[in-house]
């Protein structure tokens, strides 16, 4: 059965590349841009898919790397794969597991063919191929998965441009090994902070026709301005018919950067690891909970705000709970994260549809600083 | 402002010394019996107010040691009180602290006016009396507070008769130091395995008249046995029109011959401490999610379950959140074994109100060994 992964584009901010788009999915239409929160061990850490609904999440990510170790993808697909695994009915985007691996930069080897891998839980050995992970990720079932490609080290022209004669073979080969119908996959942009090099991956990647294109390598070690300039530089180069998934990114004034600039997609384990560190997003930077100041402060963390943490918590509560470690304080900071971001994306949503995204994105970054 | 802290008993069972009862208090009435859920530290772990209210928890218990530690009983009191703090606007009940003062025992010197202690956290010196402990718990503000009293050792008789001479003394200081009119004060009925000084102990008790009447002691190293002839020993002396409180007892089948025996209320902290550990409350005995057996299981723990865990994930699911640590391990095992426990009461109360309690008692102790 083949899906048809159309990609509407129902509005074009008249002074910015932001764009509203609708994505149609096997589990349902992704309303872009759209953040997604990052389950990688298929559950998004502290948080139920019913509060995922509630919280209005529609596209998730989880973690080919993770899920392949454990419990192990045969497994997944043995249970009916990772949308019945997890119990989660919308829409799931899996990564291909290269930046998982190329991170393990002590016990991993790249050849041209793949690369050679230690398990982070028991050292064992393993192999990733753009071959095999296109396996695993059929195993999942997600309904977006990712081309399998090396994320080098954005700032070393020689490696990075050398890298390129490996990802792009490696794309060519995760398109050829790909056998269901009913998933998307995307290719991913590389050529760290170097113009040239992004613009003739771009050209590559885009020379082959997929229902989506990402770019990775990013939010990886670049500069602000290194980040914006790369999506200046693949703006035209990028099909305006075709969704585009920033990889890996998701700090509020980076959403808001990349929307103006064209983005479409987003993920983070940000908000969800922050919550777990104590710390909350707010206008005017980070909230760090663990901060005396907040030990009798009965405000919610924004009183603004309209999460369920906002609606009931004051600071002094959840400063005390993260103060004692409990589950509690991490179900509720991830709670009100997740909210931020979401609600951002909502709102930077309903400013394209009203042509208002320069000024609301003017007026964010102004108050966002952190 | 004087609360009428009224017990009407609405049901009694026929065959057995259960009774179905309605205990009134400041924040609502309470359906006996009723097992409370524990938050020690002003959270029921992994659980948020709004899904207990779901859970169908009434009732729930704060201990005075921790909060008395951490965040300090006078920032509650400065916070509006532990309902306002916690943002549960049910019934909640504090022990004295005495317990967990007594637990510390490397460190802590009892005499006859009260307890020094160190500080699990920091090994600070703090000293707790009858008259502090009363004072901490009016600042926290609970619906129902516990006198102070030392909990012995069950078995040494010549220890457990000496500490009554304490225990019974700090019981006529804790009333005189209380002087909020909307607090109910259990007094504590002590004596260990000991049915003369269990009942010595529930005379003296019983003599001053009190809103409800707890049974300390137990569940901390005596038979199960020794545990039901101490409620059979009291049974008479314990005036029927009063809550009887077992402390710390909260294990389904203590649950099920407590409830036989006379009991109204419970708490216990086993259903969220057996969950992070990734055991299940089922029919049967427990269920340990880590058990390999379980790693393609596709049934939910209990197919006739109808929590939410039950209504959504797999057994495979659920050890693979325990396996890899998850948060939402917690979460689900924790909302299901609560579940169980409230689930079990509002099915012995319904029970009683049929007259059926023996028999539903006789089946539940059958199937659910441990």
């Amino acid at each position: 059965m083949d899906f048809e992964f159309k990609f509407e584009v129902t509005a074009v901010d008249p002074h910015t590349q932001a764009r509203n788009g609708r994505f149609h999915t096997p589990h349902g239409i992704i309303e872009t841009p759209v953040f997604a929160p990052v389950g990688t061990q298929a559950t998004v850490k502290a948080i139920r898919p019913s509060d995922l609904h509630e919280l209005g999440a529609t596209l998730i990510l989880s973690n080919t790397y993770h899920l392949y170790l454990r419990p192990g993808d045969e497994l997944v697909k043995e249970m009916g794969g990772l949308h019945n695994f997890m119990q989660w009915d919308g829409p799931i985007l899996t990564d291909s597991g290269g930046f998982q691996v190329f991170s393990l930069s002590d016990t991993r080897k790249i050849d041209a063919d793949g690369v050679t891998f230690q398990s982070h839980h028991d050292g064992s050995r393993h192999r990733f191929t753009p071959e095999s992970s296109i396996a695993i990720q059929e195993n999942l079932g997600a309904d977006i998965i990712m081309a399998f490609d090396e994320c080098p080290p954005p700032n070393d022209y020689d490696y990075v441009k050398q890298s390129l004669t490996r990802t792009h073979p490696w794309l060519e080969r995760s398109l050829a090994a790909k056998t269901r119908g009913d998933q998307a996959l995307f290719g991913i942009v590389q050529g760290g902070v170097f113009a040239d090099l992004r613009a003739e991956s771009g050209r590559f990647v885009t020379s082959l026709d997929l229902p989506g294109y990402a770019i990775g390598g990013l939010a990886v070690g670049e500069t602000k301005p290194q980040m914006h300039a790369v999506l200046d530089v693949l703006h035209p180069i990028l099909p305006q018919n075709k969704p585009r998934y920033l990889m890996g990114v998701g700090a509020p004034e980076d959403l808001v950067n990349g929307v103006m600039r064209g983005v479409d997609i987003f993920d983070c384990v940000l908000p969800t690891r922050l919550a777990r560190h104590g710390s909350a997003f707010v206008l005017g930077g980070r909230m760090n909970l663990r901060n005396a100041q907040f030990s009798n402060d009965p405000a919610p963390i924004d009183p603004h705000c309209t999460c369920y943490t906002c609606r009931h918590f004051s600071r002094a509560y959840l400063r005390h709970l993260v103060k004692a470690n409990e589950i509690l304080g991490h179900i509720l900071l991830s709670t009100h994260n997740l909210h931020f971001l979401i609600n951002l994306m909502q709102q930077m949503r309903e400013a394209i549809r009203q042509g208002t995204l320069a000024q609301f994105g003017a007026d964010f970054l102004q108050h966002y600083g952190e």
